[in-house]
């Protein structure tokens, strides 16, 4: 006789995504059709889980329409946490707490959606189930709007933030427009990733046959020159008077030092001495302003490229709920100390399937931008880039509209202090 | 026998907006519904035409699908100019040729598309006109986001912007409740209007049955109090562990200075010694962060905002096409130094026309929120704003996607040098 099916323990972790509760819906979904009695939630991660702060999800999931909902909630539904597990060796007694309370609720698989941390966290966790002879098994589901995990064709979560940033661009690009102004304008466009330029090489997703895209594009992958900034900036503004330029927010000079960091002005410094980041835009801005003289504006995309769950790609929030389920079968049949990735099989028609790949190939590595899809001068993304990028951005998942907003799955007290 | 009708010329003018546009095509419609031979489109408004840039709109709106792109293209198609004219005993010449170039192009009807500067405009043409004996009809159509027309319930753009603030900052503000810190979080987003506060207090559509919005949003309407601010903040953070406050760009101390210049670090100066605004976001962000200690962000929502035609109110949409369609009939039927309004004739269901009023009465007037729409303490709007914003920001305008990314109605030449 099969042995009975008991529960199953489901967590999110990293920076919030606008897919990231899709795969939260995937994994909750798998697990109750495959007959599961109980399906949990830990409330901020790890982190939250070590408290004893959990949720049995099916007070929350409790109709179609709340599964429906939940796809469309941008960040994180349960909470999330940036935490570190410590190495074994280190203290033992952390693992002996998690599977303590593992052990209390009578979890058989341990879901873990996240970027590299997290797949760490499902490193560590099922190392331990291994030593100490438990049995619970540890799958990792990929997550992050940056791009970066290793082995995975793509992250779920990136194709919509990929969208959003193609999509605002060309509508910083039009409105730059508009106005004529003496000197001309140059419009410098802040997109996140710190390493890995995968989401601000998506600002070239705006170009197409109604807009000619942005005039350079800045991705971290390769060391930022001044010189030749304000060179290549002069260059464009010669032959046109509106200049939009995208950057990642961690591009740094050769040195190694961020762009952000260049500016000292002594009046962000908090109450710790602790500086708060200037922004590669608005240093930038400022500097052309100084040198060139025209008018400038610095834009951050800011938490919206990650959270604007009103313009989300329909592969994207679908490839997110499958990976779920995929992460949730996994587990089901076996697997631990595995993550889910996604394979592209062909780009056009796109087509990809689900592998389940050891996860200590996976963690703590960081997947950067080719160098091969980045134009030889270092200042746009190569046509190879588009090609890889825009399959994810394809279809819409339409909001579901309750008087002008849309709306999200509510969590009781998410407000709330704890 | 009736006169044979001539030509038209459109003109946009002021900062754009998202729904300026189905206005131009408004006006597009009914000119060649009611037989006029040409419209022109002013390049950049009345400074462009002073220098003999315009284009004949039928070689721009060829298929009704045009006319579908048009109304779902961001900023202002034509360009926008932001331009006073000089008063008439001041400068006859600028009148002069500014005639001598309508009737060249055998102009009958001039539509301005704008707000409060466009209003001017109109109006001392049509002053003009009369002094000069020209039988130009000129009208005004309505256009800002910021809503602060008088003699109008509401302007067209006004709605869209707001659906968009409405929407983001909810998206904001779920975001921010992701990760959990330590000693809280503050998130300050800054919303244009630099006199009235319709856009910021929009940010109370984020509020509903799944959020409960932003916990404090301050007009530019009231005097900023530093210190009650901080107390405020303080009270909330005693609550609740993440706070997201809604500011206008405008917010002012009690002796009239922006809080955006309160900061006096000297890295922001250009070439010219004119001070780069810092924001009143950052610079709320940055004192929060010295004086409470907690982790702080600014987001600034900047051209996003205005631009977001990806995110429409279909309410908004259909009113500046109606709009400009009555700007051209007015015109059409003898109306000059007139500008169309909206009157509202129900909140629910919500019912509006429009109107025809004396131009004399808008210009260089501006329309704030009534203080009665703010609550006591100057933290919040009440329940009668959201009542009157609410019925403009309902339905949708789907984008026509193409590869992905909204397709925007192309203008030949737009981003070329001229």
């Amino acid at each position: 006789m099969q042995k009975k099916k008991r529960n199953v323990i489901v967590g999110q972790s990293g920076g919030p995504t606008a897919a990231i509760n899709s795969s939260l819906a995937g994994v909750y979904r798998t697990a109750i059709d495959r007959g599961y009695t109980k399906v949990y939630g830990m409330i901020h991660g790890v982190q939250g889980l070590m408290e004893g702060r959990y949720v049995d999800l099916s007070e929350h999931i409790q109709t179609g329409l709340d599964a429906e909902l939940l796809k469309r909630t941008p960040a994180a539904y349960l909470g999330s946490c940036r935490f570190k597990l410590p190495e074994i060796f280190e203290d033992k007694a952390v693992y002996e707490k998690i599977f303590e309370i593992l052990d209390k609720l009578a979890i058989d698989c341990f879901i873990y959606i996240g970027g590299n941390d997290s797949m760490d966290t499902i490193k560590k966790l099922s190392d331990y189930a291994i030593i100490s002879g438990s049995t619970v098994r540890f799958v990792g589901c990929p997550k992050t709007i940056d791009n970066d995990l290793a082995l995975t064709d793509h992250t779920p979560g990136y194709g919509s933030a990929a969208k959003y940033i193609g999509t605002s661009v060309k509508e910083i690009i039009r409105d730059g427009w508009s106005l004529e102004t003496e000197k001309g304008q140059v419009i410098i466009v802040e997109i996140m990733g710190r390493n890995a330029g995968w989401l601000t090489g998506a600002a070239a997703l705006s170009k197409g046959e109604d807009c000619d895209g942005p005039d350079a594009i800045y991705l971290p992958e390769l060391p930022f020159d001044l010189e030749k900034f304000i060179k290549k900036i002069k260059g464009i503004l010669a032959k046109k008077p509106n200049v939009v330029v995208a950057v990642s927010e961690g591009v740094k000079t050769k040195d190694g030092k961020y762009v952000s960091d260049l500016d000292d002005s002594p009046d962000y410094v908090d109450a710790f001495g602790h500086k708060q980041l200037t922004g590669a835009a608005r240093y930038l801005a400022s500097y052309v302003s100084r040198e060139i003289g025209c008018k400038t504006r610095a834009i951050e995309l800011s938490t919206l490229q990650r959270a604007a769950s009103h313009c989300t790609s329909r592969v994207d929030i679908l490839e997110a709920y499958e990976v779920g389920g995929a992460a949730m079968k996994a587990a089901d049949e076996g697997d631990t100390g595995k993550m889910v990735v996604i394979q592209r099989l062909s780009d056009d028609p796109y087509q990809a399937g689900t592998e389940v790949k050891d996860v200590h190939k996976i963690a703590n590595d960081e997947r950067l931008v080719p160098r091969e899809w980045i134009t030889k001068d270092g200042t746009f993304v190569t046509d190879e880039f588009i090609t890889y990028v825009r399959p994810l951005i394809q279809g819409d998942v339409a909001p579901i509209m309750v008087d002008g907003i849309p709306r999200h799955l509510y969590r009781p007290g998410f407000q709330d202090k704890l």
